[in-house]
């Protein structure tokens, strides 16, 4: 197995020496651990052959610390696309950095990585108590964001030049390699420099992270759309419902989406390939038997069958082709050639659910992983990001973070589950 | 005044000789009336002159009807795009022939017009107590629809063969023309046939109606897809949130949401012309001085900058061109020419917001509104719609409904509202 | 008639003689009225005695306006029970005053008339843009509320000291008392001080106003209610489910919330008397007959059956008895002697409905309202009130305001409608 | 540690020999196990003494299974006070016995375990497919519930009558009780009846089950009350808002809902004692400090402040007294003594949340439950839960199940998160 060979190490900056100011009655040993894997005849082999079966660093606050609180100055940024908790997120560690450690200087840096250069002259905001006290009852990030990354040494100029002791990225795999950069740039200039990343992925594909922020919340306001798809696919003759969510590699949304709302007849994911004629022969025997048909598809389904474009984005991915108008157009041509009337209204909810606060489970969740996050950061690790394994927060490697895509595997209990809950062919 | 020549009298299959079973206390007199025109001074003018000023037909429960309960058979259908309040306006007007008047046999013909055709088999439903019981749970409309007008007389032929005695048409001003077309071949034939309209159109755009069903919920729900808008916007340097709206002729649902929502920065509707130029020049100062905007646009603004494509929908309207994307390709363009990077986020929140259950205004006044639907059949009146004017319930003449839209008066109390509210100026 | 005899004359400071600062193109003229009566016949009657219809003046920004903005001072004051819709009002009197009119200088008084008086200590906040900015996100006040009077010469004082020129009522009957009480005070001290009231009524029972804010938003709101009464009635084997609604002498809330969702079997209103057996009769018998009921209760309904304990709150208010533990306790009782055995549960969601933010209906009229009191206030008119009337906005004299209460009429459409929904006996 | 002596080991009823209708390529295998202990410390001793360390059997579906789909019939209670998401695992049984197996015999009695007795005469409902379409749009449960137990012998009689092979019962910890009743009642008369249950607990305090259904649900939906309870709590001076939440024994809701919402400044749980002198002590302080404070209170806290009532309800759980009545006098009396005024508003939200529809969450999870109900049951277990332990789904002895309460540990991580949050002492 290829994880057997994966570094669970996290990065220290030096050894805490430091108590901590918290009076917690709780805190976690270095020698706590998080089992990867929890199957018992692995567990037993490795125990056998004398190995230690592999285990991720607990999350949590530490009796001593590495950093001095009293003069500490640390710096947020948020990058990438919307997704809700963000604001929970910059709040938790402002809150935690104040209440927990007495550290008060605390800045944003506007737009993304951005806000780190010299070229585009945003200034840093102070992160106070009263301003961050309301900001998570708004969707979005109060501190803007982009995509892409900056010249590194420039970033690490401004991070010097601000005497930042731990910087706190929020963002996906592009914006914790950047994390990654700054980490080795500060290395080589003997900075006293901490990188904890928040892993941010509406997507929740990122591996070794059981779940990620905004996933919970991106599910629920699934529901509004394809209801509306549902309710416009039963309102007329041959109607057909087609929502696109979000879910670029990974379907985790669309999947969980199917089984949540019950309405959906097709669900699309990036992990399961399918033709086009496959799929418009079910389509055309679902309406014959329903006389109507609502149809689920994430962003990176059926890519295969679209012209590629090479097209990338400022965040260097890929720019898809867009399955929804695909699909539109597509499906429209071809019952206009069977003779067929058909009626499909196509919804595009993906700002409109990116961009909504995060709900009370996110709400709670993005609490403790900006407390643990800040925890993290005043132990002096760093090159890493704060999971969540098994119920519990673990420290995971930036490298073994972005090392691949969390996927849905196409024969295990959810993609198996969604086939049962839609009634959709195993394959089309 | 053109509107003194109006004709506010309403068909009448004959005389109303049959005692309500409603107990009633309070049943409308045929000489109840409703006042056109609130202007005392043209009321006074028409009394000197000796003529009675405009007025509505009062919607109500008469104390005699035309219809013998016992034996009446009625039908329901629901046409065009779907509107929040469908469902309960279904259900109020069997409820209230149910309830008030004893009427057992109800039928919704599905799929609009094409249910009243033999061209397309659909068979009519039954509605029952038990069908419509909860029906208003639900967005859409049960009986499903469809656009455009089917042959009359095929209409009609089903109309004689089920015995139909009052048809309750759901549907906007195509709806109402057919609704007249039956009217007028019913005549013919010598059919005690009573054509009864509720006009449905949640741009709220029919004339001499104040107010129209699904309103106040899409504006409610338009909430939704603004508060998006502006967090996109503020989540990235120079964003950019655009909103279409529905509205192909009137700009009441951008209107309104730009009053209920605060984030709005450009209002764009049908009745008030701009030029590109001078919106996009409009938008770059605004960039330049706060850094994000919000555009609303109904979706008949700014046709006359599009190319006309002169196809018509299923309904004959002409195929608008779609001012959200022409807006999106050029305000793109415009910045990429001046080398200035913005980030546009583009929502269409139609089929969603369309589709939704009614709110419980629309909920309350869907009720009425069925109920003095069937009030007015049972009381002969035929080819018309029912109103609200002024708070109360009114009987309106097809024809007089029909006869032009309602729009915003660019130089009246709302639109100055909207642009002290968004703070865009008069011309563009 | 009673209100033939009413006094529709607005009190005005002075002459209007200082040009409007607005640019508007649509001023209203003194001349503009609305009609009061809109009984054809009874304007005849009016007309041919020589006599005017009674009329309420149109609200409106003035041509010719009676303070000078440049150093004109203004107060706002909310008091009383909190109502969706009040941080609305608060914003747009403070956005129309600075851009309507340029007035810079707007101060809120904290804790309803508690902010006048000395007693306190409370600081006025300066009402700046930015601290208005997103209020209206958020239900309650921000300015906070109290009941009760205080000393009149001692909040004039206040006034005087600071030289407020306009005082922004937000409040209910004894409020606009209070409010009428210090117009007396200043006009004995020769102040030119106007007191503009919008009146805040969650309930919608001032007279002579149709709509009050907060209305639409507390009908909407008792939705969840009453849906969770009836899952919990259906629920269990002779469920009752018991919701007590806001409504102390007039029961609207409870009456279109009955329309609104059609769960309701037994609607209870101040209006509608009834007697303890008869109610519990009708229940027993709903009970047999379905096995489950909901009944919904106007905090005023049945004062009557209760034991009068005469006591105030601070706001001179009856502190009435709790119809919602009372019939809990009675129907509880009563089925208990049956040897039936019943689950009641009992909903009390007042608070919760009272302190959300205003809806998208309400929020666009509080914006509408707050305009027209601050141009009412501009124009000079004191001791009046923001109103309704069919549509349009008024100027209604606070002594015509507070005269009596807005009822149901138990003979009236309304509450026919009512029972014809809840199919509940006319007489209980 | 106790845990080790616990007995992991599931009932069978026989040997699976038949093959399943379910074309699945992923069985689970009864070799498949759970880790119930993730400490690598303690499965590594265990290992090294020979002991296995202790698992869950894992659910889901078996390649042989126990009963015959063809002629098997089915049965569904649902027991104690209402959960969302009841009529989500109703549909998703009844989906997955047709879906799956191949079973169309399945029945819903009514009203809880009243429906299999014969003293109350009610019938049972047939679950097809259409009757449970869309019932998961409903809150509470379509077959009704009541408490308490009712005759085994009698319970049993009817399900040997009804030749029911599987007894699905879906209630909290009496409920199991009965379950296990009926399996040995069964077994005594050599009766090939499985029970299995789905846990149903909203305050989540089933022990060995990390999570069931309903609660995120009921943490969502607090936030509403507490929303307003501080919208309430800051509109007033000294104003105070008292929410009191579900949780008899576990304060889970409680102190989520205290993270989920930052607004919360006490939050009191009844694994945490206080003394009504300190809660009060530190009350006045944060009122002198801030001026305003929310309190939420589980339903269990402070019972130890009360008088004792030794009452039971019908489940035979000891009636609580009423934790929130009592703060509100007790703190409206405190402050009257110390002649300070204060404003305290008191919401029950209880009913309204426990009544409302799964949210997108809970629906997915019951989903699932569901189905591994079915899968078990199918396989021939009995007398077991399922179970949800650290992601994976797992049959739990009922026995184990209600061996004792899950509870909060106030010397864990989560309580110290809400001390964190709330503000408040460690001790009161």
């Amino acid at each position: 197995m290829e994880e057997s060979r994966l570094d669970f190490t996290v990065c220290r900056l030096g050894e805490c020496r430091i108590p901590s100011p918290m009076a917690s009655m709780h805190f976690v040993h270095d020698s706590d651990h998080v089992l990867y894997d929890h199957n018992l005849d692995r567990i037993r082999e490795d125990l056998q052959a004398g190995v230690s079966p592999p285990c991720f660093e607990m999350a949590g606050p530490r009796e001593k610390i590495f950093f001095d609180p009293s003069g500490l100055r640390c710096g947020i940024v948020t990058c990438g696309g919307l997704c809700p908790g963000l604001n929970d997120v910059i709040r938790a560690i402002v809150l935690s950095l104040y209440h927990h450690y007495g550290v008060c200087s605390v800045f944003g840096f506007p737009y993304g990585y951005e806000g780190l250069s010299s070229r585009f002259g945003h200034e840093p905001v102070e992160l106070t108590l009263e301003y961050v006290a309301r900001i998570h009852d708004f969707g979005g990030t109060v501190l803007g964001s982009s995509r892409g990354p900056q010249e590194v040494a420039d970033m690490v100029d401004t991070l010097e030049r601000m005497r930042i002791g731990i910087l706190f990225t929020i963002g996906g795999d592009g914006t914790l390699r950047g994390g990654q950069a700054i980490v080795g740039e500060a290395l080589k200039r003997g900075l006293q420099l901490a990188v904890i990343g928040v892993p941010k992925t509406i997507d929740n594909d990122i591996s070794y992270v059981q779940r990620s922020f905004g996933f919970e919340t991106a599910v629920t306001e699934a529901g509004a759309a394809i209801t509306s798809a549902h309710t416009e696919a039963i309102g007329a003759r041959n109607g057909i419902g087609l929502v696109k969510l979000m879910g670029r590699e990974s379907g985790f949304i669309a999947a969980f989406s199917a089984l949540a709302y019950n309405d959906v007849n097709f669900c699309l994911v990036p992990e399961v390939p399918f033709t086009l004629d496959g799929f418009l022969k079910e389509l055309e025997e679902r309406l014959d038997r329903k006389g109507h048909a609502v149809i689920l598809a994430g962003e990176g389904a059926g890519q295969d069958l679209m012209q590629k474009t090479n097209q990338k984005d400022a965040s260097g991915n890929v720019r898809f082709g867009d399955i929804g108008n695909f699909l539109r157009d597509r499906i429209n041509a071809h019952f206009k050639e069977l003779g067929k009337a058909i009626n499909l209204k196509y919804i595009d909810p993906s700002y409109t659910i990116r961009s909504v606060p995060a709900n009370a489970h996110d709400s709670a969740f993005c609490l403790l992983l900006g407390q643990n996050a800040v925890h993290a950061g005043m132990a002096g690790r760093t090159n890493m990001v704060v999971g969540d394994w098994g119920g519990a927060f673990t420290h995971v490697p930036i490298p073994m973070a972005v090392s691949r895509r969390k996927k849905i595997d196409p024969d295990g209990w959810l993609w198996n589950t969604v086939l049962g809950s839609t009634g959709q062919p195993r394959t089309m």
